[in-house]
C-alpha cells in the first residue's frame, strides 16, 4: 500500500477536526490529535493514525467518552488512585503521568494508579512525556486477554505493555514493549505478505512453538517474550495494575464487548529533586557509549531503546509524515461527512 | 551427585558458625545464615549453600566486608540513596528493602537506591521479605557483564535480575527472574549431562541462536529473554540502578577483578496505607483463579510465580533440606578448620 507524506501540522489539524466532530472540545481535540500525530511522526505507525478509526468507532459505540477525564479517588502520601471515567485512553494516561511527575517533584518518587481508562495507544508517549520534562517515567497497562500463560492453551493473559523512560539531554532512552514477542498487527502483515516470523511467534494447536503467523493469529496464541518469563511478568503487571488502581483485571476486560476499562500504573522519579542531574547526564553517557561500543555480529547494528526515534522525528518533520494513502483518504472522508 | 537431607535449624546453625569464623558478629551471622538457609529451604538451590563457598572466598579476598552495612547518602522525600560499603549483599539488600517498606508505610510508596553493594544471592528473598509483611516489593540489581545486546557479539549487558512480590494471605505471588533466558549455572549442568537446552540458550560464533549449552558457555553469550526485548530491559535496569544509586554500572563492575560494588533499587508499596487490603485479597484471588483455570496443553501444568515455593518449604521443613553431599562436606570442613 502506497504512502503519502503529510506535513505534521496538517496531520495534527485533520485529526483534531475529526475529533471535534465526534464531541471533543477544541482543547482536548488538539491534545488528543497531537498524541496521535506525534506517534506517526516518531515512526510508531502501528499505534498512530492506523488506530484512529478504531477510536472513532469506540466513541460512536459509547465505549470512550471524549469529555471525561480522571477523577481523584483516594490519596495516601505520594500514591494516588484515579478513576479514568472511560475517557480517551491517551489523554487519561497523559494526565496520570503528569500527576505522577508532580508527586515526584515533591517527594522524589510518585505513583498514580488509574482505573476505568481506555487503550493508551502508543505507550511510549508517556515515557517521552516524562523524559521531555527531565524525569524518569515508568508505566504499564493491562489489556484484554490475548496471550497464553506458560503451558496454557487458552489466552488468559494480556500482552500488558511496559514503558520505561530515562531522561538525557542528548538522547533519552525510552523502552516501550509489550509482553508478547510479536504484536498481532505485525503477524497480520507477515501473514498477508506470505512470510514467516524471524523467530517463534506463538503456539500451534499441539502447543509447539511456530513461526507461522497465520497459525498464531488463528489460535490467538502469541508467545510471551522470554517464554515463561514474559508470561510471569505479564501476570505481575496485571496484578499490580488492577490491585493498585482498584480497577479491572485482564480477566474482567475480556468479559467486555470491546476492550475497555483498563487499569494502569504511572511512576515517576525526579532527578532534580534527587540532586542527581549532572550525575545522570555523565553516567548515562558512559553506560551508553560502552553499550554501543560492543562489537556487533556481521551485518548487525546495536541500538538503545528509542535511539532512532529522534532521527525519524526530524526526518518526518522535514519531509512530511508517512501515512498509508488509504488511511489518509478515510480520514478525509470523515472530515467531509455530514455530522 | 547425591544429596543429604539437613534439618533446617542445623543448616542455618552450621552456616552461622562458618560466618562467625570469617568475622561476622553473632547477630549478623545469624541473619545472613538464615537468608542462605531459607534459599535452600525454598528449593532455590542455585543461590543458597552452593554459593556459600564463593561468599567466604570473597570475604577472604577483601571484596565483601562482613561487618559493613548501608549508610544513608542522601534523602529527598520518600526516595533515599544508601552506600552499601561493600557489605554482604544479602544483608544489605534486606536492610534496603526494610527501609523501602518503612518509607512506603509513611507515604504509600518508597524507594531506596543502594550503591556499592555485593551480590544479593537469591533476589526472591527480598520479594518474600516484602510480602511476608503484607507489602508489595519491587527490586532489581545490575551484575557484571554477561549477556550481549541485540546484534552484539560482546557481552556488555548484565543479566540484571528483577523481582516483584505481591502479598496475599493464602499464597503470595513472587516473580524472581534474570534477564537471560537461562542461567549459566543451568547451562553448565546441561553441558555436564550432555544435554541440549529446551529452547535457544545463546549465540554461536556466527551470531545464530543455538541450544548447545557448551557453545553458549564458551562464548559467554546467553540469549536475553525475549531476544531484543530482554536486552532492552536489561539496559534500562542497569541505567536505573546506577543512575539512581550514584553507583557502578555493569560496565564499571566488569572492570573489577571479582564481581563487586553492584547497584540496586528497592521500591515498596503498602496496601494497608492505601486502604486496599481487602481489595487486594479478593481481587488477587479472582485473577489467579482465572489464570490457573486456563486449559493447559496435554502434559503441561500452569503455575503462578512463587506458587510452588510454599509447598517446597513445608516439605523441606518436614524432611530436611536437600544439600549436595559434597557441598555439605565442604561446609563441615570449613567448621573444623583452624582459624
Amino acid at each position: 500500500m502506497a504512502d503519502v507524506l503529510i506535513p505534521f501540522p496538517l496531520l495534527k489539524q485533520s485529526l483534531q477536526e475529526a475529533l471535534e466532530k465526534v464531541g471533543f472540545s477544541a482543547t482536548r481535540a488538539s491534545q488528543c490529535a497531537e498524541l496521535f500525530a506525534k506517534t506517526d511522526l516518531d515512526g510508531v505507525r502501528s499505534h498512530g493514525i492506523e488506530r484512529f478509526e478504531r477510536l472513532l468507532k469506540y466513541i460512536r459505540e459509547g465505549v470512550v467518552f471524549p469529555e471525561k477525564g480522571p477523577l481523584l479517588l483516594s490519596k495516601a502520601g505520594f500514591f494516588e488512585r484515579w478513576d479514568g471515567q472511560l475517557g480517551p485512553g491517551n489523554l487519561n494516561a497523559q494526565c496520570a503521568m503528569n500527576r505522577a511527575m508532580e508527586l515526584a517533584a515533591e517527594s522524589g518518587i510518585g505513583c498514580v494508579a488509574l482505573a476505568n481508562t481506555n487503550h493508551w495507544m502508543r505507550g511510549g508517549s508517556y515515557g517521552w512525556q516524562a523524559v521531555d520534562q527531565g524525569k524518569i517515567g515508568i508505566c504499564f497497562t493491562n489489556t484484554m486477554p490475548n496471550m497464553p500463560a506458560w503451558g496454557a492453551k487458552e489466552s488468559k493473559l494480556g500482552n500488558n505493555p511496559l514503558v520505561i523512560g530515562i531522561p538525557r539531554k542528548i538522547g533519552p532512552v525510552v523502552l516501550d514493549m509489550a509482553m508478547s514477542q510479536f504484536a498481532y498487527g505485525k503477524l497480520s502483515r507477515l501473514a498477508q505478505a506470505g512470510e514467516k516470523a524471524a523467530f517463534p511467534a506463538g503456539f500451534d494447536s499441539a502447543g509447539e512453538l511456530t513461526d507461522d503467523p497465520q497459525t498464531v493469529l488463528e489460535n490467538q496464541s502469541a508467545v510471551p517474550m522470554g517464554l515463561w518469563k514474559g508470561a510471569g511478568l505479564s501476570l505481575m503487571i496485571d496484578l499490580l495494575a488492577a490491585l493498585l488502581s482498584g480497577g479491572k483485571s485482564t480477566n474482567d476486560i475480556g468479559k467486555e464487548k470491546l476492550e475497555s476499562g483498563l487499569s494502569q500504573v504511572f511512576i515517576s522519579l525526579d532527578p532534580s529533586v534527587l540532586g542527581l542531574e549532572d550525575w545522570f547526564e555523565d553516567k548515562a553517557e558512559a553506560i551508553l557509549a560502552d553499550y554501543l561500543g560492543a562489537e556487533a555480529f556481521a551485518g548487525k547494528s546495536i541500538f538503545y531503546p528509542g535511539q532512532q526515534t529522534l532521527q525519524t522525528r526530524i526526518k518526518n518533520l522535514e519531509n512530511g509524515v508517512p501515512v498509508a494513502s488509504e488511511t489518509w483518504k478515510k480520514l478525509l472522508k470523515e472530515l467531509n461527512e455530514e455530522i
